[in-house]
């Protein structure tokens, strides 16, 4: 496990969103998009609700995520991180993760007002195991 | 295996990369950007070279791809696209390919010029068997 670097930080809090890759059952890759935060070095998301995400993370926590840049890197192609490591999912508090996302996703004067299930949804922690992609955090994670 | 709708042609045409998850050895996701277009319904990428993709392809055509758009929905969030299906590997063809490309994502006058292998790289072909997101090409496939 890892520390993502300071790098990798603003484009983390842009309004990039987070490609989600968990494993079904079966093994096949499920994929969704996801609004995604900073926290210490890892990446953190949430659900206000028991989606397959969810599900999939807690029988295997093996978890890639990756975000696109709107930065051209010097080599003329587009910027863009990926991560790959372990989640750690929390229940609750996943209302207040995404109101706080909101605020930088859809702007900081936002109403937004998810449902969430009454254990009010989930948090997700992101424990990097390897970053790769091209950018700045590339160099730094060197 | 279905064709992607027509309101999926212009995202997958567009500048945005495709974050594409295969499935390395052990069953863990594997996840990169790579430029894509569109081909009669289905998205094609290249590779110059063997890569990891390419292995983990050959070995099992699992795949999925997410596209994100710089449209806001309705609801004011972006909109995306993810595609699951199965991935066709033809070997040579690969630099043309990403020239063509080149010329979208990089310019119409880019003078792109990427090292390829004796055999002319891969070309990869992803028949898509579900897709997901949030945009038009959701309503056009239900």
């Amino acid at each position: 496990m890892t520390a993502l670097p300071e790098e990798a930080k603003a484009l983390v809090e842009s309004t990039a969103l987070g490609h989600v890759v968990t494993l079904n059952a079966d093994g096949a890759p499920h994929l969704t998009c996801v609004w995604i935060g900073w926290d210490d070095g890892d990446i953190v998301f949430a659900s206000s609700t028991m989606t397959k995400k969810i599900r999939n993370l807690r029988r295997d926590p093996r978890v890639a995520i990756s975000i696109e840049s709107d930065r051209i890197s010097q080599m003329g192609l587009k910027e863009y991180l990926w991560v790959r490591g372990s989640a750690e999912v929390t229940e609750g508090g996943g209302l207040g993760l995404l109101r706080e996302f909101a605020t930088r996703y859809l702007g900081p004067d936002t109403t937004f007002q998810p449902w969430a299930d009454p254990r009010d949804g989930y948090q997700v922690r992101v424990k990097a195991e390897r970053i790769g992609g091209l950018g700045p955090w590339i160099r730094a994670a060197r």
